[in-house]
């Protein structure tokens, strides 16, 4: 693999109404789409599972086992693979709790209800610790992005109850332009 | 902007543990992430909005608007979009009916039940024609995609009540890997 740097500038490619980022060398249209995290609110007898985060962005904070969708698999495949990676852990998915948009960066997060389908788990390669809060424990300063006080809170409304329509972003943020950079 | 064709190849860049799509002549990497597909089930008194194709993928077959989403929107301003993008249609969004994934072709569909925020709609550029049909007159054997089946049955199941959970694949294609080609 070439490590070459590519000099990418904006055009509007033909018969198109806005400009994309294009590779000057080659001609290479780099569509920009917007990116899907899954993630889950995985509760353990009443408590919500957290990882603290072993890379940047916001390395040392707190966040719920969440990652970037790849090809090749399903929203929920997706999930419960995010889960085996940051925590060793493996759910069962009861259902999306909450869709949030992250407008600023182009990010669609589909954030699942879980609970444990076999016992234990660990922090994987990407997690410094992995553990279990009550809700009156949960590190709300230390949280690593703006849409896990807002998974946080859905989960609190919703309780171990029927999942209803998913949450969305909250009214203060309907965009998703605020707050912290997110990412996974 | 080039038309020049660029040769891309698989392979696995370093520290990685997938192959990705990379450009052999100057090593930019195409990460192909999964795609989102927004759109609404649009419901005119009792009856549901379909758009007959203008365009390929399956021209002149019915779909409910839809599309895919763009940078610097959220799944609802997507949504909303797309229905005046291709129904000239005003739309108001009740919430989130179905979250499908087809991982045939890397696409999350995100879709709504939606009413007409204000009167009217009309075929836009990508429309042949623009129809609202009762249930018993939805022309099931030329609409466009599996998913659009899928939808128009979770709102039959749903109707106007409380949305609950979104509706996810049918068991029968749970990992969208079936049937005709997805596209928007
Ligand atoms: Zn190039
Ligand atoms: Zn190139």
């Amino acid at each position: 693999m070439s490590s070459t740097a590519t000099r990418f500038v904006r055009r509007t490619p033909e018969g198109e109404d806005r400009e994309r980022l294009t590779c000057a060398d080659c001609g290479y249209i780099a569509y920009e789409n917007p990116k899907i995290v899954t993630g889950s609110v995985v509760v353990v007898d009443g408590k919500v599972m957290l990882c603290r985060r072993a890379i940047e962005p916001r390395r040392g904070f707190w966040t719920i086992p969440a990652g970037y969708m790849e090809l090749d698999e399903t929203v929920e495949e997706a999930a419960m693979r995010e889960a085996r990676e940051e925590a060793c852990a493996d759910l069962a998915l009861d259902g999306i709790l909450a869709v949030y948009s992250i407008a600023r960066i182009g990010q669609v997060q589909v954030l699942f209800r879980a609970r444990l389908a076999s016992p234990g788990f660990a922090p994987g390669v990407e997690s410094l610790e992995v553990r279990l809060f009550d809700w009156n424990e949960i590190p709300w300063g230390d949280l690593a992005f703006p849409s896990v006080h807002w998974v946080l809170k859905a989960w609190r409304e919703v309780g171990d109850g029927p999942l209803g329509a998913p949450r969305t972003n909250p009214v203060e943020d309907s965009r998703g332009t605020g707050g912290l950079a997110e990412g996974s």
